[in-house]
C-alpha cells in the first residue's frame, strides 16, 4: 500500500534531527532534546496540525493485525545486533515517531511501555523502517546500556545449536553476527593469556603478546589492499587483505580496550555531520 | 525456563557444520550437504532418537503464543541486516532446525513455508537464538539472494521519518546500519562522478578519482592507528584512527566493486576452518 499525502496541504521538511511534536496525547516533551518546528509562514498549531496529519495517515497505512498490533524489532543502529522484539499498537508507534524512544505494547499489561522507563536504558531511535507488508516495523537505534532485563546486552543469548550439541550448556552466547564475533574470539583470546598454556601460543595470541609484531602486520596487510588497487589484482584479493586489515585492527583494538561498536559511532557521528564541522569538532592530532 | 535433558541418554556431540537429521516427516534430506551423524558406540536410530528427543525438548522449552506461534526474524550473519520477519511454529522450527534453511508458518494460507521454495532464495540457517522470553526466534543465517518478494535486499525499505519529510518519496532505502550506510553513501558519490558538478569536489569524490591519493591516506591512517598504540594514546584517539581507515578502506572497496558482506563472508570462512587449513585454502599471494 502506498502511503497517500493528501491530507498534507504544504510540502514539509523535517530534519532527521528534530524531534516531532504533536498533539497526539502521548508525546513525551523533553525540553532539553526536543524542539518543536517554526516555520516563518506557519505558526507552531498549523505545523503540529500538519504533522500530525502526515503521522496519522502513516498510521493508517500500517496493517495493525486483529488485535491492532504488529511487531517491532528494536535493532542497534551501529552493530545491526538485534535488541529486543515486542510488539507496538498506533499509540506506541506514534509515541516512538515523537518521543524517539522505542515505546512498545505490552501485551501482558495491556498499556504501552517505553523500553528504559525503569532502567533508563532507554532506545534511542534514529530511524524507523516498515516492511513490504507494512506489518512489521525495525526500531533502529542506539541503546542507552543493556536491553534485556537480565542484564545481557541484547535479549538474544540462548544458542538453539549449543543446547543441542552438549547435555551441559557452559554459559550464555549472543547472537553475534561475523565481525563482533570475531571480536569476541579475539576478547577470549586476551581473557586466556593470563593462564599458564603448553605448546605453541595461536597467531591472534602471538599479536596480543607482541606490538612490534601487531603493528608491523597492519602496516604490512594495509600496503598490501592498497596494492590491489594499484596493481589492478582481482575483487578477491582486496576481499582477501581487507579481511586481513579487519582482523589485524581488531586485534589492536582489543588490546585498547575499544569496541568495534566505538569505532562505528565515531563513523556515524562523522557522517550525520557536514566535512567542515565535523573536521572543526576532531581533537587536534599530536 | 531452563531447557531439561532428562530424556537424553547419553552425551552427545554435533558438529556447528553437520546437519541434523531426525524422523520428525519434515526433515529435507539433502544428500550433497547434511550427513547424519554415525557414533562408533550408538546405531544411526539411536543418535536420530537423541536427537529428536533434545529437539522434542527444546521446542517444548518455547513459549508458543495461543495460536502455538513465535515471532521469527531472518537475519544476515554477515551484516547484521534484519532480511525478514515472520512466525513460525513448532513444526516451522523443527524443520528449520533439521533442514537449515529458514521455515515459516504462513497465517493467511495456514501452512509452513520455507523462504526459497519458489524464488530459490534460501536463507542458510547457521544458529538459531531464543530472547530470554522463549517467545521470539532469530534465524541467522547467510541468503542465496534478495529476500523480499519484491527483489529489495530485505523486507525493509519504507523509512518512516522519509516519509514524513517529504510530500513525495524518492525511492526507497533500506534499513542499513552504519558501515553500510557509510558504504551506500560512498557508492552514491561513485555514481555521481559521471554528472558533470560545479565547485570543490568533496573529499569522498576526490579520493574515489586519485588513487595516489587514496592509498597514500590508507596507508597514513593505518600508520596513525599503530601508533595509538605504540605511542600509548588515548581509546577515543584509537576509534577515531580505526574509523578513518575503515572509512577510506571502504573507498578502496567501493572503487574495485567490493562489498564489505563480501569481506566479512571471507573473515567468518577463515574463523570458521582452524588457521592451518584456512591458510592452505588461501590462494597464494603474487
Amino acid at each position: 500500500m502506498t502511503v497517500s499525502y493528501v491530507h498534507c496541504i504544504q510540502p514539509l521538511r523535517v530534519s532527521s534531527k528534530t524531534h516531532l511534536c504533536f498533539s497526539g496525547g502521548r508525546c513525551r516533551e523533553d525540553r532539553r532534546k526536543s524542539s518543536c518546528l517554526v516555520f516563518a509562514s506557519a505558526s507552531k498549531s498549523d505545523v503540529n496540525l500538519i504533522l500530525q496529519s502526515k503521522v496519522e495517515v502513516l498510521l493508517d497505512s500500517v496493517k495493525w493485525d486483529d488485535k491492532g498490533l504488529a511487531v517491532a524489532i528494536a535493532q542497534n543502529v551501529d552493530t545491526g545486533a538485534i535488541l529486543m522484539q515486542g510488539f507496538t499498537n498506533r499509540d506506541a508507534l506514534a509515541t516512538t515517531i515523537s518521543s524517539r524512544k522505542a515505546t512498545f505494547y505490552s501485551r501482558s499489561r495491556s498499556t504501552l511501555w517505553t523500553k528504559g522507563e525503569t532502567s533508563k536504558n532507554f532506545i534511542n531511535v534514529h530511524d524507523i523502517f516498515l516492511d513490504c507488508d507494512r506489518d512489521s516495523i525495525i526500531y533502529l537505534g542506539k541503546p542507552d546500556g543493556p536491553t534485556c532485563h537480565t542484564g545481557s546486552e541484547t535479549c538474544y543469548y540462548t544458542s538453539i545449536f549449543d543446547h543441542l550439541k552438549d547435555q551441559e550448556v557452559e554459559g550464555n552466547r549472543l547472537a553475534l553476527t561475523t565481525l563482533y564475533s570475531l571480536e569476541s574470539t579475539i576478547s577470549q583470546r586476551k581473557a586466556e593469556l593470563a593462564a599458564p598454556e603448553n605448546g605453541k601460543p595461536s597467531w591472534t595470541k602471538r599479536l596480543l603478546l607482541d606490538d612490534n609484531l601487531l603493528c608491523s602486520k597492519i602496516r604490512e596487510e594495509a600496503d598490501e589492499l592498497c596494492r590491489t588497487l594499484e596493481e589492478n589484482e582481482d575483487k578477491s584479493r582486496t576481499a582477501s587483505e581487507m579481511a586481513d586489515v579487519l582482523y589485524h585492527a581488531i586485534v589492536l583494538l582489543t588490546l585498547k580496550n575499544v569496541k568495534a561498536e566505538e569505532v562505528l559511532e565515531v563513523l556515524r557521528q562523522r557522517f550525520s555531520k557536514s566535512g567542515i564541522e565535523e573536521k572543526r569538532s576532531r581533537k587536534p592530532k599530536k
